[in-house]
């Protein structure tokens, strides 16, 4: 068998010191190629670009930035750069959490989740920090986390949603599973004047309401546990179709 | 209890003829709102904008364009722009089908999503077409939808996916409730050059394989209906966690 080949992405984009530590945990067991944008493209979520072009430039040996989105550097890289399908896709390490709702924002989930539906098994990895972002301090659980993955592979159709806790939320205690946990922003809009009298605005959401449930993501980050929620891209709420027979018109349908 | 208040917007901008037959369904039953933004915004899924201030436009009565994405279209009407919480958020009619796979990647649908997360009921309209998209054909399915959904509501943490054919598709059936379908798209990448020799690409997948069960969204519309598919912005997977119980480092957890 030939050395795995392993696509790494993030949404922080190409300079972020994030990608570090997951290049080196994957550097230990195939072939690292890195495809990541060129810009910040956070909160882009599943973004894909299709009405403007794309371009990319190689900044190292198996290194390229693209000026377009997370998913972007996955469709392309897959489709496009990379020598052939890689046996994974490993996106990351984000500057900040992805837990509970936020999974659906985020651009380093939606790349792992573009993996997962190109049917490579696929992982996102996230830092949660009060403060320094020394992605150093967190490079030994990344490690370790990769080579569990690496063994054990992925279930089909399901991305890994990886958090990891740094030392100012308290002791990493290791690794457990969970389930997304509710985790609620405030929804105020600041307004601002720009040097010129214009009015513009920011999307506010600065206050966090965690659940602290021990079975759930945020619950588990909270208490110094590295948190591992499966996330689908399967959207379809099949819970809901009985509620819903009001929707079949004509109602004698076949 | 005062007249129902609805914010319309979509992701083909301001400026889509699709807006057209959806604030029309909307007027006879409330006060219409329309939130969208300046410019077209397909493809960008759940994307909110955090590192880019905001500024939108009034451009009429009740109605504003914003130069940001349709979850932010949604975020700032309901947090900034409308007077009080809407009764209902309605996305579209958006230019083209949002179906199976589609809807991760559909600006459309990320909007509606964002009214769910925000607990207003909430519904996507697309309208499948092989050519023309005159809205106007579909003007009184529109109207049949809105009118059942303002009547019956949306169960709570979903979002109603509505697509509807026009005539080129075939003779329209009525509506169906339905499951995501499996559409797959093929995974080309197009090279192109600049006129001045530079090399960019384009994302391909314009080949579509769709499934054509009855009970899928994408063979309902090939037959003619209307789907009526419930999804949900919960990404968690829990039918995988069982097969994860290797991700727990130490063993020993409580």
């Amino acid at each position: 068998m030939s050395k795995p080949l392993i696509l790494v992405t993030n949404d922080d984009g190409i300079l972020s010191t994030g990608l570090d530590p997951l290049i080196r945990a994957a550097e230990a067991h195939g072939e690292v190629w890195v495809v990541a944008p060129d810009s910040e493209k956070s909160g882009v979520s599943h973004a894909i670009t299709l009405t403007e072009p794309l371009r990319y430039t190689q900044v190292g040996q198996r290194r390229f930035a693209l000026n377009g989105t997370p998913v972007d550097c996955v469709f392309i890289g897959l489709n496009h750069i990379l020598p052939r399908r890689p046996d994974f896709v490993f996106s990351g390490v984000n500057r900040g959490p992805n837990l509970g709702f936020d999974v659906l924002y985020s651009g380093t989930v939606g790349a792992a989740m573009e993996g997962t539906i190109q049917k490579v098994p696929s992982a996102a990895f996230s830092m949660v920090s009060r403060g320094s972002f020394d992605f150093n301090e967190i490079g030994a659980a990344v490690d370790s986390m990769v080579a569990r993955i690496v063994l054990n592979g992925v279930p089909d159709g399901v991305t890994l949603n990886v958090n990891i806790p740094d030392r100012t939320i308290g002791e990493f205690k290791g690794f457990k599973v969970t389930r997304l946990g509710n985790r609620q922003y405030s929804n105020e809009v600041l307004t601002r004047e720009d040097p010129r009298g214009g009015k513009y605005l920011w999307v506010g959401g600065t206050r966090v309401t965690n659940e602290l449930s021990p079975d759930s993501d945020t619950g588990a980050v909270a208490e110094g546990w590295g948190s591992i929620s499966p996330v689908s891209p399967d959207l379809m709420a099949h819970h809901a179709v009985k509620h819903l027979a009001w929707a079949n018109v004509p109602d004698d349908q076949e």
